[in-house]
């Protein structure tokens, strides 16, 4: 069984954002017991990634690793859509642009401290298309 | 539905080749019409990655970005296969071995800017092996 | 099909640890001929890597790199479960929470020199968990 479903989530500058309940909502829908769920971002200046959910510092010591590692203030070539692209397109490279979790007993596998996020690495305002696969 | 194919891509020196044209010729072929398609490459010195297929500007920023962080230059312990192999396979462990599109009315759902590439990170003429899996 | 099952894996320090054998036993035993075999980590600080099996010197140099890229001697926010807890994270959101081989004839068609590893990020002993799911 094969069931999809497209996701628009809008998102107001860089950050990671959780995404966990809306796909665990997704799972339950699709009445999968025991299977596979695949989400994909339609972007390539937006990744996913699946990080600790508990201490919000994580997050902010992530975006503080990738501003070092990716400086915006660096020369790219690619610089007409303003100093955040490059670096966007660069940070989406290094994180991923699908992510997969099991499905048992209809329920994610994620674990305790496991969250799905969007991570946006656009400043101004986007609204990013996420499919859902699930295969069960 | 499980459908195969393997694909002998031919490399010749760095450089990010799209391949979005082969494996939508596969998927057609596949005739799955909601399913999930895996890319598999079979090497630990070149890479997948899904990235925008408009400005190759940002396909050159992306390799001058690898060239600094995983400097060829530098000292490794693995240098007997030449200076960009041990950087190679760093540069195939920052990205993918296998990237996923999900399938909806027959084709991937690749956004506008997406295209697939190979990255090939070795100088020297290469074949490499894709696995190319359909489940739908 | 579907099938599932999760493996607990001891880890002794960072290190990378390949758990090939493991997974190929898991694929003989689910009896799937085609199909896709997914891993997926249920932790945040340790991380699945597909990378070369042959020279163990190539693992040092990788690991060589991660030290130097994401330092534990930095400065985090987030530095109460000790020095090695953030790079761990960092290093986790840079490699893999799930891999992904295609089974063919009843094997991974895993390339002559790919191997895969989990890399424990943590220096104190952990016990990991591993979910494998098969779908033929």
């Amino acid at each position: 069984m094969h069931y999809q479903k497209l996701l628009r989530i809008p998102t107001t500058g860089k950050s990671l954002y959780n995404i966990t309940p809306k796909i665990e909502a997704i799972v339950a829908e699709s009445s999968v017991e025991i299977g596979l769920c695949t989400l994909f971002l339609r972007h390539t200046s937006a990744s996913l990634l699946i990080q600790e959910n508990a201490d919000p510092d994580v997050l902010l010591d992530l975006a503080n690793f990738m501003a070092k590692i990716v400086p915006e203030s660096a020369k790219y070539i690619h610089d007409a859509e303003g100093p955040d692209d490059m670096p966007a397109h660069i940070r989406t490279a290094l994180t991923h642009t699908s992510e997969h979790i099991p499905i048992n007993r209809g329920h994610l596998v994620l674990g305790t401290w496991q969250g799905i996020y969007i991570w946006e690495h656009r400043q101004r305002s986007h609204t990013r298309e996420l499919v859902v696969h699930i295969s069960g």
